[in-house]
Formats: C-alpha cells, sequence, structure tokens
C-alpha cells in the first residue's frame, strides 16, 4: 500500500506480510478512508491466512478469529473496516462448513479468504465508480465545490467517494474549481486532496477550514461534498471532524451538502450518530506543528483531538450511493434501500 | 512592543521610531489584535508629528494627514485603526486651530498629539477591564469555554477583551477551563492565547477549529467568546475567519455566544456586515505549514486565505462591552447606547 502519511513529498510504497503489520497500518494511518481501511483488513485477513499453520478448518478459522479482533480493534470509527472483516469470516465460515471432510479442505479456505478479499476491492471501485456517476449528475458546469477531508483514490481501494465524484464530473468536461479545505489537525485536505486532484488536472485552492463559512456566505460555492466514515441508520453522517460545521455553513447559505458514500458504509445497526464510537486521537496531531521551523504551542501546551464529528441527518441535502441518491427521509429510505433496494435515484425523477 | 510573530517561542520588544515603521508593523502583524492596532496607529501619529520638519501648524497637520493615510492603509478591516487615527487627527485640528497664532504652537500640537495617543491607550486598559467585569458575570464557577483567535492582552494594550473576560473570571476565584481554538491560518490561539493562559494559570486545551463543533454537540461547552474587529450597526459581527462557523454551531447547540468589545469596535457608519472590507491575507500563511520538518501541500498548491468573516447578528447572544452588556435587537439597541448611552447592564436586570 502506499503509506499515505509522507504525501505528498514522497510516494512510497510499503509492503505488508502479516495481519499485525497491516493493524498497526491502519491504526498509524499509513492507509486511512473508510473504503480502504475495509479493503485494507480483509487483505489483512487472508495474510492471517496464510500466516496460520492450522492443518484443521476449525483451528484455520479460530486463528482467523483472534486475527479479526486485532484489525477491528485498530481503528473504532469506520464502520468498512468490521464490515470488510464479518464479510471475508464468513466466507470462511461458510466454506469450512461446506469443505469439513474435504481433504485439502484448509488450502482451499485459505484461497476462498483471498478470493473474498479480492472480491471486496473490485466491488468497491466499481461501487464507487457507479457512484461518481450518480454524483457527477449533481454538478454544473462551471461549479465551485468545497471538499473536506481526503475521499479520492487513496481513501478507496480506486477512483475515490467524494473527490471521485469531483474526478467524475471533471472527467466528463464539466469546468469546476474545488476549494479543498486543508482539514486539520491531519491535513488530509492540504496533503492528499491537493495532491490527487493535481493528478487528475483540476484546479483549486486550498482553504483553512474555518473559511468555508466565508465562502459560503459570499454565493461563489454551489455545493459541499464530503464522504461519511459511518452513516447511521437515521442519516446521521459520522465522517471527519469539521464536517459538521462545514454542512451548517452550507445549510445556512441555501448550498446543498452531499455525503458520497459506498452503501457499505452504512451501519443499519447504529440507530443514530449518537451511538457510534467517536475516536479521540493524540494530542500531538494538533500540537506539532511549525511554521517556519519553530513549534507553535507553548511546550507545556495540552490539546483535545476527536477524530470525528455527527453531521445531522437534517443538514445533509441527499447521500449519494452506488446504488442512486438517496433523499430525505433517512430512516425511511435507508430501511428501503436495504429491504429492497427501491431506492429513489435523483437521475430518474 | 512585543513581536507577537516570535511567540510563544521568543519575547521580544521591539522599537518603532517612526510612524513608517509602525505601518509595517500593522501591516506585517508584528503587532495585531483590533484595540491594539488602533493604539499603535495612534503613537504612529505621535511619531510622525516628532517626525515632521513643520514650522507652523498647518504644515505639521499635512505631515499629519499623510501619515494617518498611510496608517489607514496598513490593515482594512480593524476599525479601531481608523478611529484611532481620526481622533488623534481631531485632537491636531482642534489645537490647530486654538493656537493658530500662539508662539509654539507646533511643539504644543506635538504634545497633543501624543497625549490624545496616550490616553487612547489609557482608555483602552480601563474599558477593557469594565468590560471583563461585566462578561466575567456571565461565566459561572465550573464552566467550559470555547475562544477563538486572540483577544487578550496582546491584541489589546493591555488586559484584553473576550480572554481578558476569561482572565477576570478566573481572578474571581471561578474554577474554568478553555477550549483554544488554534486558529488558522496564523495560529493566534496556540500561538498567543494559549501562552496568555499559561500567564494567568488558566487550564486550557487546544483544539482544531474545526473540532468545536463536536465539543459544542458533547454538551460540555457552556459558553462561546470572541472579539471582534469590528461590529456593524445592525449588531453583524465582523472577526476572525471561523467566528462564523463557530457561532453557528453554538447556536445549534443552544450554547451562548458572545462578542466582547470595546464600544470603539462598533462601527455605526457600517449599516452591516456586509459593507465592511474583508481582507484577503497571503495564500503562504495556508500553505507554509510543516509538520516534521516537511512542507504539507503540493509544491505547486494556491490557496485562498480570507482573514475574517461575518457573523450575522442573529448568531450573537449578546454583546458585551465596557458600558454594560448588549442584548439584541442590536440596531436598536447599539443605536441607543451610541445617543444616549442607555443601555440595560444584564447585571442590573
Amino acid at each position: 500500500m502506499i503509506d499515505q502519511r509522507r504525501l505528498p513529498a514522497v510516494l512510497e510504497v510499503v509492503s505488508l506480510r502479516d495481519h499485525a503489520s497491516v493493524a498497526a497500518a491502519i491504526r498509524d494511518m499509513v492507509v486511512r478512508g473508510a473504503p480502504a481501511i475495509g479493503a485494507a483488513a480483509a487483505f489483512g485477513l487472508a495474510l492471517a491466512a496464510r500466516e496460520s499453520l492450522a492443518a484443521s478448518p476449525e483451528v484455520l478459522y479460530a486463528d482467523l478469529e483472534s486475527a479479526a479482533a486485532v484489525l477491528k480493534a485498530s481503528r473504532p470509527t469506520a464502520v468498512n473496516l468490521s464490515w470488510a472483516v464479518d464479510r471475508v469470516l464468513r466466507r470462511a465460515a461458510s466454506d469450512r462448513g461446506r469443505l469439513a471432510s474435504s481433504a485439502g479442505a484448509v488450502g482451499l479456505i485459505r484461497e476462498a479468504v483471498l478470493d473474498e478479499a479480492q472480491a471486496i476491492a473490485d466491488e468497491d471501485v466499481a461501487a464507487n465508480r457507479r457512484l461518481a456517476e450518480f454524483g457527477a449528475s449533481l454538478i454544473r458546469d462551471g461549479d465551485t465545490i468545497i471538499h473536506h477531508c481526503n475521499t479520492g483514490a487513496l481513501a478507496t481501494v480506486d477512483w475515490g467517494t467524494a473527490l471521485g465524484v469531483i474526478r467524475m464530473a471533471a472527467q466528463q468536461g464539466k469546468k469546476i474549481h474545488v476549494l479543498v479545505g486543508e482539514t486539520r489537525p491531519r491535513l488530509q485536505g492540504s496533503r492528499l486532496s491537493a495532491w490527487e486532484l493535481e493528478q487528475y488536472g483540476v484546479p483549486y485552492d486550498i482553504i483553512a477550514d474555518s473559511a468555508a463559512g466565508r465562502f459560503l456566505q459570499s454565493g461563489e460555492v454551489n455545493l459541499v461534498l464530503f464522504g461519511a466514515d459511518r452513516v447511521a441508520a437515521n442519516g446521521d453522517v459520522v465522517n471527519k471532524v469539521g464536517t459538521y460545521m462545514l454542512a451548517l455553513a452550507a445549510r445556512d447559505n441555501h448550498v446543498p451538502a452531499y455525503a458520497a458514500v459506498p452503501t457499505s458504509t452504512i451501519d443499519h445497526s447504529a440507530s443514530s450518530g449518537a451511538s457510534v464510537t467517536i475516536e479521540e486521537r493524540p494530542a500531538a496531531e494538533v500540537l506539532d506543528l511549525r511554521v517556519g521551523g519553530e513549534r507553535i504551542a507553548p511546550a507545556t501546551a495540552t490539546a483535545r483531538n476527536p477524530g470525528f464529528d455527527v453531521t445531522p441527518a437534517r443538514l445533509v441535502t441527499s447521500i449519494i450511493t452506488e446504488l442512486g441518491i438517496i433523499l430525505p427521509p433517512y430512516a425511511t429510505n435507508l430501511r428501503r434501500l436495504r429491504r429492497d433496494a427501491a431506492i429513489r435515484p435523483l437521475l430518474q425523477t
């Protein structure tokens, strides 16, 4: 995987050879972005299957279960992580039952686990491209878009979610301009989204996160786009800290705010954003900042650093997924999406 | 004056010996904070009076007028700057009339100009202390307060406005905790307010500006406090970029948001925030940021950097001044404040 911590200065690809290294890479944000974390964890489980010395399907499954626990504990907020791990584990469990008495069952389960991880990765790319096509229909030629954090190819397996929508619109020939929220404290905007937009040839300016309100006030912004680490059953969007204030400012200025998420990000078991654990990250991410070589904060300063916030569903104009654009009321429409995929894509209205 | 750009690493006092140096110091933010800028500009005019080789009151006044233009052009947003310069200039004009035929009139006007600058400085300190006492009445023991930018002794001649309110509450023995918004891009919060709070012994944590919404959502914040560079006649608050989004998040969570300003910050000639020029500052302030030695943004990145935003009066719970706490409707109450000082201090209700 690309070591995202070193971008944009250095494009370095690191190789991970066991599930513990994958868990550490997720925890330390070598890889970040909810869909990317999900796929990484799935491949982490495939590595665990290869690491296992098990001679029976039962022992292999037990090894996978303990690796799954390690992988799930690496980041608490993104639902894709546990979703992907559980999906791979289910495949292993089903094959274990089916193959219990076969010769070579252990090897076949190892293959199946890798196959399932690859399927998750492939589906993510396909889902993102479909999502991007739906989302691009909301962007007009000449639009100025505020984007928060990084939701591009780096945050997914490929293509991206919210940034993938922007990429698709640009590829369709629409002239757009992106205001990239720098996304303190880890600066995924100025570090990663700016770098990606340069690769795609999309013009942008970096802005301080707190300047978004000023640009929304000025009338020059047409839409706001962000991803999500988790969408609750009621449509609350748990995403990178700052999304909530951005969505508030969009609403206050009658600018639409869209969440772009693959349906794997929807957590039907979370009734609202309030039931999602918000990760508090190290204070050093806020404090260890230098301008002109000097550390900014006093040496004895302390900081608090919530990684995410909850954007209430009422502030989200619609949710762009690979199955279509979900409109409010989300509690009803997300339930319907789950039950029978009878959603209402804006494209068809 | 203290070179605020070097804090908190170095406490350096620089001496300025002519009005052009003062204008440059204001432009380059050696000194910042609306009241501090006002007093600095007033002393800049006193330096101009000393620099002038004029032999007549008329020539001296013409020299003062051209120095006033240079000083006023150094920063466009803070009203205190032109307010202070105009006040000193009026004093010079009045003395020029009175002393026109006196021997030694030029010397007397020079003295009067310095005297007026000193009066502005002294009045600022006295006003801030009164303002702080009114404001401290709104803070209860145990409160957690979000503060934006720097509004302390550094931003004023002494004592401070919004941070002065916090300082006063702490001095009254109230146990309070401050969440200091780091205030991108120039980081006046983590650089200056954190440093000041350490001097006053007030416990604090630095937060990313965009994390304020999360803390307001969590229910642990009791009030939000900020200063202003200009308050329009309708109560719109023009202040450091980010104030608007902070006030929006406070309102969305039913947390009061107070602007603490000396009445010299009220611009009765600006009917609303829309008529105030918002300074766009250099892109380098956003882009020149290093974490762990490496510049964050791509080398070719561009940025936009509005220095201020407008917090609509509807989001401001009340305006704390040295004459009392002004409640809405601001259009009426600020006009009344100006006309007959018949305001309604919350202390007396």
